[in-house]
């Protein structure tokens, strides 16, 4: 049974996401109206060094008006993930990973947004050609290692409440991991 | 130094969301629009009985074109996130909740919308007085336990990609077995 899509009109079309309009049938089949935003995926990185380490920054939030801490990543532009996890490693750091690898790709908001969450893990880190290339929103942007374990107690703590840098997190300390793991069931 | 926000207007209000266009200074003093979705937030609920297993539920979800395995929740129609987990467990599964606890509450989208995501976990379950009262968009939902472990193992192979009930779960598991957790640093 499931949606269907009857038509859709654009409503809005601004600088980094546009709003639609699709008159649909409901899997009831009643019809109505679904109002949608279209944005660029969302990258987030978990960098991580030799001794364990991850990178994390913390940079002032507009719509949360606060600073947030939370792994490096932004929109891809439409980038593939990889690349776009490449380019803000290299914006928002100044490092270079020799390995970028997928973690996980999420639905962060699925009843808002078609756009998707890419978790990938950078690793192989040497330093790039410049410093950090931060843009204008990312001025007072601060990057910090923290040893991984420490990093997934701010989860745990709330400090981190950026989905995707918690589903990272939390994520890659099970991948991190394999052989210390004994509660898995599965 | 940060944001600040000059003006606000509201460019469009529909049934579930609104869009807004802000004129703001951004954190390096030049001047911008920052388009933005004010949305209801959303709850997700790790509903857990006596033997450790977690409700889950499936259903079509429109953007996305393909059902989604996830926790039970939705919209919070702007009530607290209790009562927002309560309602929504008894529509999706019949069920009434003796206790709802916070567990986590995170920021899903935060480059596009202020709207929090708030995890909870409810026990203590007993059968509603009705059955469920799924809505026109949930008419195909099917609600099924999972063994905890099993759930979570869906998270790391990709079935589960909605990131309230990744993060969910995963924060859930490490909420029921403090003991067992020999890996973690602090």
């Amino acid at each position: 049974m499931g949606w269907r899509r009857l038509d859709s009109e654009q409503l809005h079309q601004g600088p980094f996401l546009s709003l639609h309009r699709d008159r649909v049938l409901r899997p009831d089949g009643g019809s109505g109206v679904y109002d949608h935003v279209a944005v660029h995926d969302t990258v987030r990185i978990v960098t991580l060094d030799d001794q364990e380490n991850v990178l994390l920054v913390e940079d002032d939030f507009y719509l949360q008006a606060r600073r947030m801490l939370h792994l490096p990543g932004g929109g891809t532009d439409g980038e593939d993930p990889a690349a776009a996890g490449r380019r803000e490693l290299a914006e928002e750091a100044g490092l270079v990973a020799d390995r970028i690898d997928h973690l996980a790709t999420l639905d962060p908001l699925p009843g808002v947004t078609a756009a998707r969450l890419h978790l990938v893990v950078a690793t192989g880190l040497s330093p790039g050609a410049g410093t950090p290339c931060r843009d204008g929103t990312e001025i007072g942007m601060t990057a910090t290692w923290w040893p991984l374990g420490q990093a997934v107690a701010a989860v745990y703590t709330g400090r981190i409440t950026d989905a995707g840098s918690v589903a990272g997190l939390l994520l890659a300390v099970k991948e991190e991991r394999p052989v210390h793991r004994s509660d898995e069931r599965s």
